[in-house]
C-alpha cells in the first residue's frame, strides 16, 4: 500500500458541516451586498504576474504563488481581489453608467507561515464602489461592512476609521515626494516605530512635521474627542486641515447611515500603496493576533492598471476570520442540512419500493435510501449516528395497506403513514 | 498611460448578470444533491503533483498547471475533482459510517486550446457515493444526474449508459493484463479506431476476442434491443456474461428511480483509468463538438491514493456547459437580481434624508441611493439605463407631509407614499 496523500501545507479541506456554515455566511453577505445595489463579479483564479505586482505592497510580492504556463506566460495566483476586480472594471465596465457597484466572494493565495486564522488559501468577500467622488460613497462602504456583520449577528467587533489623506498631506508638507511616502505608510501600517523614525530622519522631514505626524498617529478614540485634538494640533496647517475637513464630512455622512459606535484612529495606514482618503479596519478582539476581519477605504488604482482615473472605495472581509469570530461567539450559522429521513426496506426485495417511496418523500424532505442493504437494526444505528431524525420503514404488511412505518428517532415512537401523505410529513427539531 | 492589462488567455470574467445565472444553477444543483442526502465538501485549489498524476489519464497529465512553491514542493492546480475528493475521503472520512455521500461545485484548470465551451479555468459540479457495493448505488448516481438536469428545466439531453466491466472482461479473456487495458480504453474513449486496432494487434489479442470487442463497441440503442444483441454475441463467454448481468441489474434498478429514455451504449469507455463498472455520459446535442455535459460511473481509486479499497461511484457535470445548454434552450435562470429602486434627493441637502429612506426601504427591496448627486432628470436616465423599475424621489414638500414621491419607470406614473409604508411597496415586473 502506498502512503496516503495529504493536502498541501496551509490549505484546508472543508467537510459538509463546515461547508454548510460557510455557504450560510456567504448567502447572508450576498443578500446584504445586493440590498445596497451591488452585483456579484468573478475573476480568474490566476492573473498575469504584472497585474498582481503593479501596485501591491512589498509584503504581498514576497508571498506570491508565481508560475509560468506552458507558453511561458508569467502568472500568479491572486493574493487579493481588488486589483483583479479593477482590471475587470477597466476591461469590461468602464463605459457603464456610474456608479459601478460590484462585489466578490472568492479565494486568494499567499505563501505565508500558517497559523491560527491564517491559511495559504483563504477567502475574501468584498465590494468596490466605483465612480462617485463624494464623501457619502466612502461612508456607504463603511456602513455596508457594518450592516453585514450586524446581519450575521456578530456582536464583538470594533470599527476603527482613519484618513490617509491627512497623513500623506503632513508628509507632503514636510517635503516627502509621493513615491517616498509609501515606505513610510508601510512602516506606520506595521507599527514599526523605530523603522518609521529612521525613515523620517532619512527623508529629512523637518522636526516639526515629524512631531505632528507622530502625535497624530497616536490619536485614537471617540470621534468628537479625536477630531478636537487633531484640529488643535493642526492649527494653521491649511492643507492638512482641508483633508481633515474632508474626513469630517465622511464621518458626518456616516450619521445618515445610522452608523455609530466607531472609533476614529488616525494611526491606520493600510498595507497597500493605493489608498488615498478614508481608511478603516474592523477587529474582532476575541481572535487575538489575527483579529482584523475587514479592511478598506478609498483608493486610486485604475491609472496604475492602464485605465483612466476614477474615484473608488471598497473593503474586503477576511471571510475565514469572520466565520471564526462568529463561531467564537457561538452563533448558529444556518440550520442542519443533512438528510431528514432514511428510507429502509424491511427485506431485500423491497429496495425497489423503498427507492420509489424516497422519490416522493424527497419532494418535501431531503432523504436517503439505505443503499447498504443493512438489517433494520443496523440501519437504525446508522440513522442515529448520522443524526437523521426520521426512519421510514417499508414493510410488506404496511405496503398492503398502502402505508409505511415512520419512526421518530428521538422518541422511538412509530406510526403508520399513508404513502400519499408522506409529502406533508414534518420533522420536529 | 500604461497598457491596460487583460485576463489570461482561456479564462473568463463574469459580470453580475452572468454571475446571477451561475449562482442560480449552483443553487438548484445544491438543492437536488442535498435532497438525495449528499453533503457539500471543498478541497484546496492546488494539490500535490503526485496526487494529481497518481492515476489520471495521460491526457490530463499533459495539460496540467504545475508549479513549485517556495519550499520546492511540486504542486498542481486541480484538473478535476474526483481525486482530490477521494483524498479528502481517505484523510477525513474513511471511518465515517457508510455510505459517505458528498458533492462539490468547484473550479478546475487545464492548459488546453480554448474554444467554444472549453476554457482553461472551468467549473465542475459532481457527487461521489462511497461505500455501497450494490447496483442500486450505481443507478442512484445516474438518476441523480438526470433529476438535476430535469429540475434545471433542460429538455434536450441524451443519456448514454455503458459498462466498462464488460469491455475489460473481454480484454482479460483475450489475455490483456490490467495495465495494458488502460491504453486500449483510452483509444476507445477517444474513438481512435486505427489506434485501437493497432493496439489489439500489438497485444496479440486473439481474432475472435477482437471481433467481439469491436462489435460490442458499436452496440448503441434502447436498452432491450442492445442487451438482446449483446447476449447473443457473448453466448458461451461466462465471465463476460456475468458482467453483462451485473449491468442489467443496474438498468433494472434505474427503473426503481423512475428513470427511462436513456440509451445503452457499450462503446463508452471514459478517459480516466479508474472506472470499473457502469459508466455514463450525458450529451446536450445543441452544443455541437463540446456536447458532453456530464460523465460518471463506478470506479476504484482509493487504493491508488493509499487508502483501503471501497466501492465508489459518482459523476461530474461540466458546469459551464450545463449553463450553455440551458441558455441555448432559452431557459430563464433565476430572476433579475439588480436593485429594484433608486432613491434620489431632489436637492443636495436632502442626500442625508435619501440615505435614511433607503435604509428603511432596503429591508424589503434591494435599492441604491443616487451617490453621484445628479440632477433628477439625469438620475432618472441612470435608473432607466440600469433597468431599475422604481425611483423614489425625496423632496422638501413631500417630506413635510411625511411622504416621498414614487415613480414607476415603466408607466411614468408618480404617487405620494408615506415613508412608513415604503416597507410594503411592490415592484410589478
Amino acid at each position: 500500500m502506498t502512503m496516503a496523500f495529504t493536502r498541501p501545507r496551509g490549505t484546508r479541506d472543508f467537510l459538509p458541516e463546515e461547508m454548510a456554515r460557510r455557504r450560510y455566511v456567504e448567502g447572508v453577505m450576498r443578500e446584504v451586498f445586493e440590498s445596497f445595489g451591488y452585483g456579484e463579479v468573478q475573476t480568474p483564479t490566476f492573473e498575469s504576474l504584472e497585474l498582481i505586482t503593479a501596485k501591491s505592497g512589498e509584503d504581498i510580492r514576497r508571498h506570491l504563488y508565481h508560475f509560468k504556463d506552458k507558453a511561458e506566460r508569467d502568472l500568479a495566483l491572486r493574493p487579493e481581489l481588488t486589483a483583479p476586480v479593477m482590471r475587470l472594471y477597466i476591461n469590461e465596465l468602464k463605459r457603464s453608467p456610474k456608479p459601478v457597484k460590484v462585489y466578490y466572494i472568492g479565494n486568494c493565495f499567499r505563501y505565508e507561515e500558517p497559523q491560527s486564522g491564517r491559511y495559504r488559501e483563504f477567502w475574501q468577500a468584498g465590494v468596490e464602489l466605483i465612480g462617485p467622488p463624494h464623501e457619502e460613497a466612502e461612508a456607504e462602504v463603511v456602513a455596508l461592512a457594518m450592516a453585514t456583520l450586524e446581519r450575521l449577528g456578530l456582536e464583538g467587533f470594533e470599527v476603527h476609521i482613519g484618513h490617509i489623506g491627512v497623513l500623506r498631506r503632513i508628509l507632503e508638507d514636510g517635503g516627502v515626494r509621493e513615491e517616498d511616502q509609501n515606505p513610510v505608510m508601510n512602516a506606520i501600517d506595521k507599527g514599526e516605530e523605530a523603522a518609521l523614525k529612521g525613515l523620517l530622519e532619512k527623508l529629512q522631514v523637518p522636526e516639526e512635521s515629524r512631531s505632528v505626524l507622530l502625535t497624530i498617529l497616536e490619536l485614537e478614540g471617540p470621534s468628537r474627542e479625536v477630531l478636537g485634538k487633531a484640529r488643535a494640533l493642526l492649527a494653521g496647517r491649511t492643507g492638512v486641515l482641508e483633508e481633515l475637513e474632508r474626513f469630517e464630512r465622511v464621518l458626518c455622512a456616516l450619521g445618515f447611515f445610522g452608523v455609530e459606535g466607531y472609533r476614529v484612529d488616525l494611526g491606520i495606514a493600510r498595507g497597500l500603496d493605493y489608498y488615498t482618503g478614508t481608511v478603516f479596519e474592523i477587529y474582532a478582539p476575541r481572535l487575538g493576533a489575527q483579529k482584523q476581519i475587514c479592511g478598506g477605504g478609498s483608493y486610486s488604482l485604475t491609472e496604475t492598471l492602464g485605465g483612466a482615473p476614477v474615484p473608488t472605495c471598497g473593503f474586503a472581509f477576511g471571510f475565514d476570520r469572520v466565520l471564526l469570530a462568529l463561531e467564537a461567539e457561538g452563533r448558529k450559522l444556518g440550520g442542519d442540512k443533512g438528510p431528514k429521513a432514511l428510507v429502509v426496506p424491511a427485506g431485500k426485495d423491497l429496495l425497489g419500493e423503498a427507492i420509489r417511496v424516497a422519490a416522493s418523500l424527497r419532494k418535501s424532505l431531503p432523504c436517503e435510501v439505505d443503499l447498504m442493504k443493512r438489517k433494520l437494526v443496523k440501519a437504525l444505528g446508522y440513522a442515529d449516528s448520522r443524526g437523521i431524525p426520521l426512519v421510514v420503514i417499508i414493510g410488506e404488511e404496511e405496503l398492503a395497506k398502502g402505508c409505511v412505518l415512520v419512526r421518530d428517532m428521538k422518541t422511538g415512537a412509530q406510526r403508520d403513514v399513508k404513502v400519499e401523505d408522506l409529502g406533508s410529513i414534518k420533522v420536529h427539531e
